[in-house]
């Protein structure tokens, strides 16, 4: 009997995590397939090898739910033990769907959390309140550009910075591909940009905020926000998947007040739901504002999707901030006033190679992308 | 003129990245297709609005050949520019597919990398010859089991780790679910199951090495690699898509003495090819031994698809050591000779529920699958 626990029977007591999976399946065999998901997401064994009640009881994944939501699909909710978590980021996504990321019959679509990972992960520090102030906009949807193409040096990056601010912008973020690369090393692009913003304020009054895109491990990460403190910035953008879950959240905890946005890269929109990824976990995690992308745009985000990761980073929420929602990818001005239509105030519209495409009259085009916000 | 460099003409002279794309597309689209894969994962803006020679020479992507592969696929192969990876782990991934993993209709599936690579993550410090070092074993393939069900206090888990080391198993690796959590935390899990390996290998004079599975952020990857030398071990597992890439590189080069078993988990296999991430990029990053789902398992690769992971992981690379392949996932004794006879030599059999299953037989099937690879 080596596998009993010598610690006497504990009943399920504690909430689980309820997760929600779509599975292609053979209706005979999505009952079996089910109980292997929940299997491979929690102990990873055979189950009748293990005789320990604590275990069977409250570790082992359950299956709460399977329906046939058609087109050969079902919607399998699984009960998942906190504790497995260790309340650890990378450890979390783990344990939702470590494994089963590599079978290709399984999306992780949604996941409902128990109260004490509002406690132990806490959620925004600024939030959509934090974006509002720095912009001084209390009620109107917000308005951001990025700073591209990689291979400008940091000098050209700057005037661009520049010429977006001159157009009354209220954010502009470093493209997620600007990273420290030679022809723009990060300390010098952020002091260069953060300075010609500084400068375009000064003339304009129009509190603009630069956004350097952070990136490295977490010794990296943390030498780039006191680079970003040191040049009076107080938001970066980060992307979670390519930095890891853990140093993202890590350096949310450590600098409440930064600002964070999140950008998707390495998402895998096409396995894990976006709102459930980029609206829900990101939100939970930590993301101030969260860039997706929009649908009608040159990815494959449905209207509804779209609809759906807005609504999961808005929504309340226990005592976590709502996080600001920021639909972009190949955007354009003459876009606007449909999405405002689409997604309410609480936005932040983000047009990136739509504004550049205007070239000499950058300055302009971006004004009339903030009008058309403002009006 | 603003998008204009102040520096003269460069011609292109760089290498670049060689990056496979697998691309489901109309064959009147894919030419266009191609194109919006190399600008979105390079500049990431309408390379119409760019005057910049360097920009336009040195860093926009480059579509090198389109091939019809049938079934409506195409293969693409586009040239990236290395200096935009900034030569670190999570940029290099976000430059490689960062924008395009969130769009359904491309797989990456391979990648080519210039030398300059190699000399900046140098691959594994120890390698295939490192694990075979560890378990003395010249030419033969090396065994491995999985210590679970999580949930089982440490004391138990370190019964199991003497009952494998008592059957004669090169190594075994904590579960990758095993992170810091209160029934099991990491510290007091190392001290008992290295302590229980330790006695059972002065009993047999059998050198079998315990793997502690290492997770969260790079503070506490680093507190845990420091626990695992007090242990007296030498080895680790990792999951290099759930702690970050930038985290586990960052661990290989300041532990050369340390040897990396890495484990897929997160691995997304439907968007990249397996071969690719787990055989050729993880190693590249310093995996010493690659985990990945055997055919035949509860997973869906197919045979050929191992085969080509195993190669990329072994076959001559440069100065980049051999990462010896794990193939695993289901795995039962029986497939021994199978397995030996695909695989060949160099190769290390992981076998985790289909021992524990064993119950009280455990000592005595570990010893028999340990048996059928020595023979």
């Amino acid at each position: 009997m080596h596998f009993a626990r010598q610690a006497p029977y504990i009943p399920a007591m504690t909430a689980r995590i309820e997760v929600l999976y779509h599975v292609k399946a053979d209706a005979r065999a999505i009952e079996a397939r089910a109980k292997a998901i929940a299997v491979e997401q929690s102990v990873e064994m055979p189950v009748s090898a293990i005789d320990d009640p604590f275990v069977l009881n409250e570790i082992v994944g359950r299956v709460d739910s399977i329906d046939d939501i058609g087109d050969g699909v079902f919607a399998v909710r699984i009960g998942l033990a906190p504790d497995t978590t260790g309340f650890e980021p990378g450890q979390l996504l783990n344990m939702l769907f470590g494994n089963t990321s590599m079978q290709e019959d399984t999306l992780l679509v949604d996941a409902d959390f128990p109260e004490e990972f509002v406690t132990a992960f806490r959620g925004p520090n600024q939030g959509l309140a934090g974006f509002r102030a720095r912009a001084k906009a209390e009620s109107r949807a917000l308005t951001c550009s990025a700073l591209k193409p990689q291979g400008f040096p940091s000098s050209e990056l700057a005037k661009l910075a520049g010429q977006f601010a001159d157009g009354g912008i209220d954010f502009i973020k470093d493209d997620h591909g600007l990273a420290d690369q030679s022809y723009s090393p990060f300390a010098e692009r952020v002091r260069l940009c953060a300075e010609a913003v500084a400068n375009s304020s000064a003339r304009t009054g129009i509190p603009t905020c630069y956004l350097p895109s952070l990136n490295g491990n977490l010794d990296s990460l943390r030498r780039q926000v006191r680079l970003v403190i040191m040049a009076e910035l107080s938001a970066v953008l980060i992307a979670p998947m390519t930095v890891g879950l853990p140093s993202f959240h890590t350096l949310v905890r450590e600098n409440p007040d930064i600002a964070f946005m999140t950008h998707p890269a390495m998402g895998g929109g096409a396995r894990i739901a976006p709102s459930f990824l980029l609206g829900k976990l990101f939100r939970l995690l930590g993301s101030d504002a969260t860039v997706f992308c929009n649908y009608g745009g040159r990815f494959a985000y449905t209207p509804k999707e779209c609809g759906r990761l807005a609504q999961a980073a808005l929504k309340p929420w226990s005592s976590v901030r709502p996080t600001i929602p920021v639909p972009a990818g190949g955007m354009v001005p003459e876009r606007v006033p449909e999405m405002l239509e689409f997604y309410g105030k609480d936005v932040m519209l983000l047009i990136g190679g739509g504004l550049l495409s205007a070239r000499e009259k950058l300055t302009a085009e971006t004004a009339r992308f903030v009008e058309a916000v403002k009006r």
